[in-house]
């Protein structure tokens, strides 16, 4: 049966694994000793596909984060009005969050005690950037309020956005652009009718 | 020295202190050891003040409990229409997040594996839901925009809202007003200028 399990697995499955124990018990909190138990296989098994927990939280926090910044490359977030792109870019980023929910989790409680963890904040910031920038353009486009102060609306935004990795609980047939449009309406248009 | 911290301590700045530390590692991760080095007396002087670890943490979320709650009965957030009541509460909720930040970060932090905790997680869903149950009275009112979702406004609102303990930090003369009204007119108003 071990040898069943641990001819199948490959860094994929392994990854699957190390992500949710990363989540319940915090990067921190997990040795060695807690992904091998969880996968089911020997640590030196473990040392076949990866150096270390350190390369599984990289692998982990690259695909989060190659999730984001693809949408920053897709048509809807680079023609067109500015406001237009920002707020495809935020519908996007919501569907990429649900779609990777553990992964886009996991980035989300970096702390930065490593290097990659530093790395993987670096980057954050940097995505956030590139959205601040969409909303200053489709400011200076006319497109927002006056008084919307575009660094705290980008933190409110993004407050927003990752605030379902702590309440969204994945169901079947679950409709994620039904959700992306309902947190862009809310952002965008607000929660009152036009007056 | 220590004769002299010891007399003048009180529960009250136990309580700060111990805040700080259940900030810092978790409350799960803390120790009376750590709180009695973290504050500079021996365990038994904070025996003398609190039965142990989960009085200071009851203490620390009722204060922020406490303070959320009082909102909820001020003249703005129970006279007038249901939209303005709930923005109201909202903007008041961030005024006392901001004036009770440490408290109020904890009290969002807690996980629920100690009774006290359950009762604090059970505190924090009653103040969710009267925002529900305003937001749904302004919705019926005809107030909010017709497809907005009130359980999913409510999770988006709150996502906005204590997004603030995670990047907000204290500096003199801050306008914690100001803040509190940017919050409430890009939930209500959004970001964009009215088409």
């Amino acid at each position: 049966m071990t040898t069943v399990r641990r001819d199948t697995y490959t860094p994929e499955t392994l990854l699957t694994v190390a992500v949710q124990v990363f989540n319940e018990r915090g990067y921190d909190g997990t040795s060695m000793e807690h992904l091998s138990k969880a996968a089911g296989i020997s640590k030196s098994s473990i040392y076949h596909h990866v150096a270390g927990k350190e390369e599984l939280l990289r692998r982990a926090v690259s695909r989060a984060l190659d999730g984001l910044f693809a949408v920053l490359e897709e048509p809807g977030a680079v023609r067109g009005r500015a406001v237009e792109r920002v707020e495809y870019v935020t519908r996007r980023t919501v569907e990429v969050l649900l779609a990777e929910l553990p992964y886009v989790t996991l980035l989300l409680r970096v702390r930065g005690n490593t290097r990659t963890e530093r790395w993987a904040l670096e980057r954050r910031r940097e995505f956030d950037h590139q959205v601040a920038d969409l909303l200053k353009a489709a400011a200076a486009d006319g497109d927002l309020r006056a008084d919307v102060d575009i660094r705290l609306a980008t933190r409110l935004l993004f407050g927003m956005v990752n605030s379902l990795v702590e309440w969204y609980r994945p169901h079947p047939g679950a409709d994620h652009a039904q959700l992306a449009d309902a947190v862009v309406h809310m952002a965008f248009e607000g929660l009152r009718t036009s007056r």
